[in-house]
């Protein structure tokens, strides 16, 4: 992306509310933050822009007085990139084969990326320049006084963070990352838009402009749509040729069909999630429990530490002890891992009891009753009041969720994010399936589930994936609308609208935020939430109404590319994320994979029964027999399918030969002593 | 164990069929292959024993004429073995914190053993020394002839081995690991004889003495039997309390504690486990995929080596592919792997479909014989064909389980092993289920299911334990017997009968090998198979007989010491075999616990549905919704009880931060290059 002598492109953009002539005097807070970060040697570019005179009238509450709405473009020169991540010792592949904290001098025998042929990967260029925006800080041992402004007061007290404070009193309106224009148009062209690609995706491409985690979501979405042509025909196959689809044996061989298929998609999806992590250079340390978030802290580290013991009194007999963990560190470890343990099953306790004790009778009697209510209005009262309901309960739940996860104590973001998505999916399951169930096992009234289905399926999503589109759009031009309109009212006889520069565009644009807990996950988490919520209805219901696969597969076609769209154009650039795995949602597959198992056999002795045409005897014997047939071939299956491909072994087999050959090298040299 | 100084200690024997007057001539085979072991540094010394000359009767049928049994002692100094260490790359770990290929050069670096103090482990040394005592081979390239004894004649041809060779034209009788007469008794007051201890096993002194497999299995052995007391306990009071045991709610608690108790108990066996590698020093590395065997022979390491490449090329920019794997290695691998797969899968589907079509009629045909027969005659006299049945399905399963793991490939002995296990314990299985299940299930009838249980835990186990004893014993005394008794015809007047040594002792007592796949497994796979099985009948048959826990319990108790008492004394010293955890016995556990779940429900079923207190339809309707939440339940446990140690973590994260460091170093010192 970047080359030493090419100018840096510029990728985060400060917003900042400023008086109208931006004062060059040394004592006002934004002007000592720019000259404070152009000495770290990023590159500051200002833009000034939404000629906001009028804008100052819609934010008159604030406290301080603003003219100008002034944008900071901040580019980070390589060096500048380079150095800060030797700071930070962020973990590189080198030629070597091993990973090592990158080194400035050494820069030459680190792996560059794939595609963009530079030395860091994007996110780990964004961890840089995010430490490096929020590394100024009051560092004398007395408050320093900034004016704001003309008028304004601001003390930064001593070691306080002063693009914190800025934040904090609105000086600063946003922090957010740009969009680079030419490569938003090539990932336009070659991927949103490309609709002949069917499901392939660019894996390496939205690795390099989004970072892991995104490129992560859209390799699962491109596979599991794939993954769901072969059913789709099949099932629309067998849907056509059966005039009567239950009376025969077809629910039962889509159960087993469905079963199957859910369990082979997710054991090859592993296999593909361990080949991609390969590609994406920073791979293998992630697999062994080393942690991927950096902001560890003083305790996480402090816990490692335990061993940097009697080096100097080093090599001796029979002491192997020293370098080991003692009796009382290893009480202290244990003491504190049940405790986490104890608080997360008590968590966890809470959220179940939660939602079996409130949501479920909730959603029991909006079922009950909208099946009983006899008047067309009435049932319309009911699922308005029913409609409000689950936006309490969703809004109320994610909050308890998110507060839980804050007080358990993970290892890493990541953990802390997957410990959230358990509480908040069960939530979101129960709001999704109960109804589906009522009308299935109590009333056996499938009418009403294929409806369901159909309008869950066809409608509700596609509708959400035109509105996750719409909404931010319509938001983006009311916004833009505000601005430009006030602009007009001013200037009152000029045609010439102002034309945007692209940073005031994106700064008027929202944010990929989540509905639940913004500060552990963004826009993914409901994307995913989507795709597990779809993965349900298709496995969980597949024996009732086999046309699913195809609504499904057709919805996902339409998802893959208005998600795209949604990144490129209706949203700002998401911050990037790094991510092994699809993490807590890989577990909620399987998990739905399990229960699958268990409703299609429920559903297959309601159909069955209804039908008449068996006794419901044998045929009840024989469908449990099969329930648990088919959990054993789930763990067959398992077997069946390695989790990690044979060459990606094979690479971890090497690099542990290369530790062992730099060991005793190290150990040949005595250098030990030395390090 | 060993000091440089002190004399080393003879581990090893070979026993020699040789000529009375033993020639030193050059040309005579076994004098030339002792040369020879002598030139590697290893300390021989004969003890001429078994004054064969009645001996010589019972092998008179062998080509060679032999006139005295000599048993040659092997010893090795810590040099010798340290050298063939080097030799072999065995990996040892360093006071660095690393393991790294043994140098001996560096010797002081590496870390000692805890309890013996010695640089090496058992396994390791034996290693060591059974490479050198196979290392002798003719490096000529034309054959050579020695001599045997005084007429007969031996060729070598070039590359063959000698010890081979002797061993297969029976000159050598046997090559077989002497015990220690100090450390044995050490551990027969200590351990075997130690009835104080209850539980407690010296998992250290075992694995110094017996290698690592022998030490995991009493370290299992002992925590199972640990946790058997409370559940014994909380079901004998239940017993005695409840004169009906049925008819209350008490099989359902105990179905709910079994399974509760089978989850967390094999949880927190992992935890365990996973320390307890931390202890034996070789520890961590064979968690992290890389094979225990280090005779893996040129295919796996051509396939390590694929990556090998222009590392003069070394260091460039951009180059990140030439370091890794190509499209087409990774296309061979995935081939090779695939093929692997398929072929593991077809014999699994072998075993699998004998079992059922072979076994399981069988035994079902007995069971429903034998309860239908009207004559008491009649059913011992099935009895006696069933008997004689399942030898021989037992021995045919054992062999074509042999024969089809050897087909498969492997990536390690370990590994091997256990894919026999889990063939042949398939067969085991049906054997010892079958005939419970056919009178629980089908017949409803609890009596005998108790007499069954009752007969297999008591008499069964306890006279197992006993003719395990015994029968080597028997052997063993049988073999002294014909041997001393031959001695006293030939002297017939003389009384004092001749004080044997301890290395003759050893010659004539039995091996501790297993029922099945000898050079696979040794007499710990049947040490496990009668812990699985009983396992098996406690987890899945507890709800209908409480007293199983405590039957179980007494059982172990009398185990720990009889299979103790069986390894010091009944049988030669076991070779030490390296493991990182019970294998495949774990999964076989952990599979048993599944399926405990669904037979305690069907129990219940047949149980509540004989008492016809409860309805059927809603008992039936409880137990199955039961049987689900205990599936979920058992999946919710394992989240609970992480199943490593967050110390072991901590050490773990540790290893790797220094091996960055090491890494770096390299790095900045360039030595890359040259490795």
């Amino acid at each position: 992306m970047e080359s030493s002598d090419a100018a840096p492109r510029f990728e985060i953009c400060i917003a900042v509310a400023s008086s109208k002539h931006s004062p060059g005097s040394d004592d006002d807070a934004v002007a000592s933050y720019i000259k404070a970060l152009k000495n770290t040697g990023l590159v500051v570019e200002i833009e000034e822009g939404l000629d906001s005179i009028r804008f100052i009238k819609v934010s008159l509450l604030i406290r301080f007085c603003f003219r100008l709405l002034v944008a900071f473009q901040i580019a980070a020169p390589i060096e500048v990139v380079g150095r800060t991540a030797e700071k930070l010792n962020i973990k590189k592949s080198t030629y070597l084969g091993l990973e090592v904290p990158f080194v400035w001098e050494k820069r030459d025998a680190f792996v560059r990326q794939a595609i963009s042929n530079s030395l860091f990967t994007w996110t780990e260029k964004y961890s840089c320049m995010e430490y490096l925006l929020y590394s100024v800080a009051n560092e004398k041992d007395h408050p320093v006084k900034f004016t704001v402004g003309e008028s304004s007061e601001l003390e930064l007290k001593p070691g306080e963070n002063i693009l914190a404070v800025l934040k904090a009193s609105e000086v600063v309106k946003d922090v957010f990352v740009l969009h680079d224009e030419t490569t938003r148009n090539e990932l336009l062209k070659g991927w949103a838009m490309n609709f002949k690609g069917l499901t392939s995706q660019p894996v390496d491409a939205i690795h390099a402009y989004f970072g892991a985690k995104v490129a992560i979501y859209f390799a699962f979405l491109g596979m599991y749509t794939q993954w769901l042509v072969i059913p789709s025909i099949v099932a629309a196959f067998f849907y056509y040729k059966e005039s009567r689809p239950w009376g025969t044996a077809l629910p039962v061989v889509l159960s087993v069909m469905t079963v199957v298929w859910s369990v082979l998609f997710l054991q090859f999806w592993k296999r593909k999630n361990a080949a991609l992590l390969t590609r994406f250079v920073w791979e293998l340390n992630f697999r062994w429990g080393v942690s991927l978030d950096r902001s560890e802290g003083p305790e996480e580290a402090e816990n490692i530490d335990f061993a940097a013991v009697t080096n100097e009194g080093g090599i001796q007999a029979g002491r192997i002890h020293e370098m080991d963990i003692n009796k009382l560190q290893k009480q202290a470890f244990q003491k504190k891992e049940w405790l986490e343990q104890l608080k997360s099953a008590r968590n966890n306790a809470i959220v179940i009891v939660g939602i079996i004790f409130v949501q479920l009778p909730f959603e029991l009697a909006y079922a009950h009753m909208n099946k009983m209510a006899s008047y067309e209005v009435l049932r319309y009262f009911l699922t308005v009041i029913y409609l409000l309901g689950i936006q309490v309960f969703t809004n109320l739940g994610g909050k308890i969720a998110v507060k839980l996860t804050k007080t358990e104590h993970y290892g890493s973001k990541e953990a802390e994010s997957d410990g959230l998505i358990y509480k908040v999916f069960g939530i979101y399951f129960m709001q999704s399936y109960i109804g589906l169930f009522y009308h299935a096992l109590f009333h056996r009234d499938f009418i009403v589930l294929r409806h369901f289905l159909v309008q869950r399926l066809i409608i509700a999503q596609i509708m959400s994936n035109i509105s996750e589109n719409v909404v931010p759009w319509f938001s983006y031009l009311y916004a833009k609308h505000k601005a430009t309109n006030r602009h007009d009212e001013e200037h009152k006889k000029s045609d010439d609208k102002k034309i945007r520069s692209p940073v005031e565009e994106e700064y008027l644009k929202p944010e990929y935020s989540s509905s639940v807990g913004d500060d552990l996950e963004d826009g993914l988490f409901d994307d995913f939430l989507e795709l597990a919520l779809q993965f349900g209805m298709v496995t969980m219901f597949a024996c009732s109404f086999p046309l699913v696969f195809v609504f499904a597969l057709i919805n996902n076609l339409v998802e893959i590319r208005s998600d795209a769209i949604k990144l490129l154009l209706m949203f700002r650039r998401p911050r990037p994320r790094e991510a092994a795995s699809i993490g807590a949602w890989l577990q909620i597959f399987q998990y739905m994979g399990v229960v699958a198992i268990c409703t299609n056999c429920a559903l297959l002795v309601c159909l069955y029964d209804e039908a008449g045409q068996w006794n419901v005897e044998p045929g009840m014997a024989a469908i449990l027999v099969m329930e648990h047939l088919l959990l054993l071939a789930k763990f067959g299956f398992k077997c069946f399918v390695p989790e990690e491909p044979a060459w990606v072994k094979a690479k971890r087999a090497r690099r542990s030969r290369l530790q062992e050959k730099y060991t005793l090298q190290i150990l040949k040299d005595g250098k030990h002593r030395d390090l």
